[in-house]
């Protein structure tokens, strides 16, 4: 066993070598399903690679990486992020009874809730954050405001102008409250998007504008010398990181937009699922489970990507969540102790709803040279009346699965042809291009219907499946120093851009070109 | 040199074999940049390998697959889709003086939205359609209509019923256009979602609801058979693939939500890219210098998947439309004749606009194990007022691919550290997470701005780079094999679940019990 925070690359641990070697000889086995029951969703891994000696050896690996210790230091709050000293300390924000700071914070946004709703009060709520601090509050907006919203609730992102005003365009900003989520409150898209919506406000006639934001940030006292009123300013805590902000109150726009039922649900259905990865035995544990065919997947079997095929509408934004999720955890190469890993790490993450991506890219799913494992994620139940609807979008998740899993002979699909009253040598010709390789891994996620509860526990599924494969591959998975250089770099470029320094002779020839000639437009203006 | 419907498979080709050994001893060149100019758009391939020696070899490797002779056999509509025995003339929709029956349809279209116009009839547009018939209008309803337009616009993809709900949510149905649009018009979805749509306008009083339904099929007749009478039925041509289907009458939405100038200028800029295509020498052919590197990248170099990075809020939709232009046409592994292609064919798409991406994902592209290459696309200039945002996004835009193409090495990570006042061992420790490995491809796609001419010019950009990729791999990029599997697959599921046919024994364990579950689920209701 290596110590915790000096990983030994897998390649040089007897377990990882048994645990390839169990994988390549273990199979998806089509006779039994594995289905494994959480409070709030039940996932099934049968088309995942099994056997005993996988088991064995799989457990024997957690072994190895410490994984009862790590874990218990996960959830009480130990510093899991050694390269920024903190903890990732996002369960306590969902505990069913949260220590005082944390409850203190939800009474007092509780408290500006039901003030807002009793006044009636902001007719739009203008959401400005981005990454942790915008995706998952569009997840659930989307997925319970699909229908509409008394409130009017638009998102802004990106530093392109165009999307702040999109964003207001048409709103009564006299009854329009924007909320601001920036950790550091120093993003620089949240704080220009910020700044112009200010201006807008002035413009529309509001008196005091900065009464009409919100600022949810662990840097209270820099929000505050930025203009907004101590009343208006909502606090998260170092130890949670940007992209499980969800559970803080980065959720004030989904309790205005939704209810503050919605938050209570998710942060119930998320604390379910913590408690399950805490206790459940590791071959009956989801998050467990996922992580150690997320690992065969990519670091035995070498799938490059992973695709998430909610089917369900209201969820086109766990894509993206996810994809943050995952890909910020895991797009790493080096251990804890900046050693090279010696396996592949995090998968590419993308996909989009079904029965979209079907008519979409699943023809490469099915016939690519390389397919992906996907996660499919399905609600039993539906909260609309069309039951012909739902049962052609429950039938189109599992033929999709099925026929990823069983392919297409080229017998079966020579048969296809003929009876479709081709000739022999027509049917020879296109049958070549009908058959299926088949054998393509996949995981599918029921819930039984798509309530906050069964939401908030599939989130915090994926949170913990990622914690257990940053933790065998030995990487941070709380970190991300490859989104600070790029930032700094274009501090620089925007600098040379509006004429302040020259431009570096440094940067290559095209980057060169490209300053200057933009920079020559901008001088134009 | 090969027969064109019998592509010899690359790896047996001496034209390959030279290409391949060209680009390992190529490289990207830091001092030279190189610029397409083209009547739409700039696109910067600096930033990819290149050499003489790979000039050359890629000429060889054209010439081999008889690029000339096919690309004239593409555009003057000859039968490029054998497996379906079809052309693929989609740039005879965009003709600067198109025949007849194109002409004489495009002004039928264009009477009905005068006239809707002039009554300022149809106030909302409710546009069912799903992948080609949804993506490309979806793309320009969100470039041009981002602020806000008269019309307000839904779009209903998804066979899940939610969406249906949520579409039409909330709408006055007296003055809803429904749009259908599907190729066959026997698309599930798209028929099941107008049915829904013809019930609610019923149930609002409408008196006759098809008088309220437009549908745009290359089966007018089945169309008219539906119910939707003949005046109100625009059609097009079966040589017109459906992730084509955006030069043709689909893009009536787009013409009713913005203007028919928009329609009129993407179809413009289309056809100078198809003239650039048909005309520039090959070393200054944007689309075969993409398709070259895109083949580098992918069967040379590896690399399992491509980013598509739009540095613009508005082209948000890019994202999925590129994805199934490029997926769906080049998800294949076997050659026209049948043959294993040999060689890696394409990759995994996808991507998110910029600077969105930064916060989502860029982690893994600058740090993670694979990497992936990236397409930047930016605006020159922008349809705003803020001159520093747009600086900024332009800025961000070009420091994320020097950050790519450059790296950070360790000894510049070191100096980072200690200038931040670490002592020598933190420095040491950190600078290992803060090092980047470089050398990441990527092209870099420059719009004067966003206009319909220079959008219509960068989709015809995408596509003949598909075409081109198509042609060298040997395969057939304008079937679809891959997606009828589990329509058929579905079809038969969908009658177990409602019980019209008993659980057939042959599906595996895990789908029978997912049957059996939601069919007992569904006895229930």
């Amino acid at each position: 066993m290596s110590d915790n925070n000096n990983p030994l690359p897998l390649p040089s641990l007897p377990e990882w070598r048994n645990f390839v070697a169990a994988t390549q000889q273990s199979a998806i086995s089509f006779d039994r399903a594995r289905i494994i029951d959480t409070p709030g969703l039940q996932l099934d891994i049968s088309a995942q690679r099994h056997s005993p000696e996988l088991t064995a050896a799989a457990q024997a690996l957690l072994d190895a990486r410490n994984f009862d210790a790590m874990r218990r230091h996960l959830l009480e709050g130990g510093i899991v992020n050694p390269s920024e000293k903190r903890a990732a300390w996002h369960s306590a924000l969902r505990a069913a009874a949260p220590v005082g700071p944390i409850n203190a914070e939800r009474q007092r946004m509780n408290e500006f809730i039901r003030k807002a709703d009793s006044e009636r009060r902001w007719r739009n709520i203008v959401h400005i954050g981005i990454g942790g601090s915008d995706w998952g509050v569009r997840l659930a907006v989307g997925a319970f405001g699909y229908a509409g919203m008394w409130r009017q609730v638009r998102f802004v992102a990106n530093i392109d102008g165009h999307a702040i005003e999109g964003g207001l365009a048409g709103l009564d900003l006299r009854d329009t409250l924007i909320v601001m989520a920036s950790k550091s409150f120093t993003t620089a898209e949240t704080l220009e998007n910020g700044l112009r919506a200010l201006e807008r406000l002035r413009a529309a006639g509001v008196e005091d504008p900065y009464q009409h934001v919100v600022a949810i940030t662990a840097r209270p006292e820099t929000a505050r010398d930025w203009g907004i009123p101590a009343s208006h300013v909502f606090r998260l805590w170092d130890w949670v990181g940007g992209r499980f902000s969800l559970w803080s109150s980065v959720s004030l726009t989904t309790a205005l937009a939704i209810n503050s039922d919605v938050v209570a649900g998710m942060l119930a259905g998320a604390t379910a699922m913590d408690h399950h990865f805490a206790n459940a035995p590791i071959e009956k544990n989801a998050p467990v489970q996922m992580a150690l065919s997320g690992v065969v997947n990519r670091s035995v079997l070498g799938y490059g990507s992973l695709n998430i095929a909610p089917y369900d509408f209201r969820l086109a934004a766990l894509v993206p969540y996810i994809q943050q999720l995952e890909m910020e955890s895991l797009g790493k190469s080096v251990t804890l102790d900046g050693q090279p890993v010696g396996v592949p790490t995090g998968p590419a993450v993308w996909g989009m709803p079904g029965t979209d991506a079907q008519h979409t890219f699943f023809q490469w799913l099915h016939q690519g040279s390389d397919g992906a494992p996907v996660d499919f994620i399905v609600c039993q139940n539906a909260d609309h009346q069309w039951r012909n609807h739902h049962e052609s979008l429950l039938a189109n998740c599992l033929a999709q699965r099925e026929a990823l899993l069983e392919g297409k002979s080229h017998s079966h699909a020579m048969m296809e042809c003929l009876s479709a009253g081709m000739s022999h040598d027509e049917a020879e010709a296109l049958a070549l291009h009908r058959t299926h390789p088949g054998g393509r891994p996949s995981n599918l996620i029921v819930l039984p219907r798509l309530s906050p509860y069964a939401l908030g526990s599939l989130l915090a599924l994926y949170e913990h499946k990622i914690f257990v494969q940053g933790l065998i591959w030995g990487i941070n998975p709380f970190d991300q120093w490859g989104v600070e250089y790029g930032k700094v770099l274009a501090t620089g470029i925007t600098r040379e851009l509006n004429g302040d320094i020259p431009v570096d002779a440094a940067h290559d020839a095209s980057t060169r070109h490209w300053i200057e000639q933009f920079r020559n437009d901008s001088a134009k203006r």
